[in-house]
């Protein structure tokens, strides 16, 4: 009988460790594009994850990053390299254009007139959603020190972190699904 | 004795919840692309993981979707919106090109006479040989809603379903391997 | 008693077949990019992840593969449309140049020297740190066929295996994260 008992609490030893190892009921998305097209589709996933009872994190690195800029938001002081890089990369996700058929933007208005008559929400309003909804945001520092970006420029958003590779894989590592963008 | 029982009940229990959340052997691949290059390794991945007894979901979205339209099927009455997209996608599998050195078209010639000369498929032979695997195949309706582009346009299929991003998250959540192509 | 060590046993087996079908504390990533940026997330996730006592594999694909030829060995008897392509490609990673903002080499050179300034390794350097925490490496046999490289000119590294998308499957699928970059 004691023997058992004994195999039986191992037994649920073994349960607790698999369930700890177990993937949640989570999405982990790597924003790395900044076009226009492929954030769409990120938000598409995050928001309807949301919709399905799943949590989802969204990682913005690299061409990702800028599309967190506020356009109202000034900052000074910045060096002549974060300037240029500044004045390159889009400010924020209205100015974001389309991976392919941009054909000097006509092909990225072509695709937003489109998205309101078909009433599909713009990055912007996506971007307001998910927010709603809760997603959490991780900006990444490296990407943001490389560009020159500061957090003063950056859009508020309620479950915003800053943060490294580390914390990503950690959130990855838990999740049922993990896109890279 | 009934104690033990009553352990043994939420033992098996607790295993079965555990099996449930167990992520299949299933495959589900995101097809946002429509390079050639890109949906070829797209194409790779889904007839390899089927040969080696796993089953493919193939989600096909924006750039990706054009892909699966049939050369020979005509379509009337769309809009002048849907006319230019319409003209300006790739018209199925066969008009696909190379995301880099396309080079006007001479360098996706140089690759496909050069599989050609290697045996290895077509994209068009790819899309054959899933269709007698049994790989399924997702359309993502906004897209095609976007694009202006209609059912009766696209090519024959087996295992085909129109949906959206719900149908997509079901299957990835229960499968091992999710990739954005 | 005999029926409940019966059962036990039963609990056992199954908590073993699910031992064996869980994920491994591994990460994949399939490199199928051979741009600057995206190599470079690709290794900052790979190393990141070692520090995090993760197993890494990382699958070199397409584009990704002349990342890793090595600058200094010289093949001979290479037919004309594998020199054209040798010519075209980067002969490794010091050649790549960023997907976005290249700008002739200036946009590429910019963010080097941007690395360079704020301590980020550079991606020849990113690969030697792979070697170091022993990070392995695929290259695909299909992709160095069709683009005529051949095994002589790539990188020395370790951990470096040749093979084809069955060897990724069987990696991707006891992963606990996949990545396609």
């Amino acid at each position: 009988m004691e023997e058992l008992e004994k195999q039986m609490e191992s037994l649920k030893a073994q349960i607790d460790a698999t369930g700890n190892r177990m993937p949640d009921n989570k999405v982990s998305l790597i924003v790395f594009s900044g076009d226009l097209d492929k954030a769409l589709a990120a938000f598409v996933i995050a928001t309807g994850a949301v919709a399905m009872g799943m949590e989802v994190v969204m990682f913005f690195t690299f061409w990702g990053t800028p599309l967190l800029r506020d356009k109202k938001k000034k900052v000074s002081g910045k060096d002549t390299m974060s300037k240029m890089f500044g004045a390159m990369l889009p400010t924020g996700a209205k100015e974001a254009k389309l991976s392919k058929m941009n054909m000097g933007g006509m092909g990225t208005m072509m695709m937003k007139s489109l998205m309101e008559k078909k009433n599909v929400s713009s990055l912007e309003g996506f971007i307001e959603l998910a927010e709603e909804l809760g997603v959490r945001i991780f900006i990444c520092e490296m990407s943001m020190d490389l560009m020159g970006f500061k957090r003063e420029e950056m859009i508020d958003y309620e479950h915003k972190t800053y943060g490294g590779v580390a914390g990503f894989l950690e959130e990855a590592a838990n999740s049922k699904i993990q896109l890279f963008i």
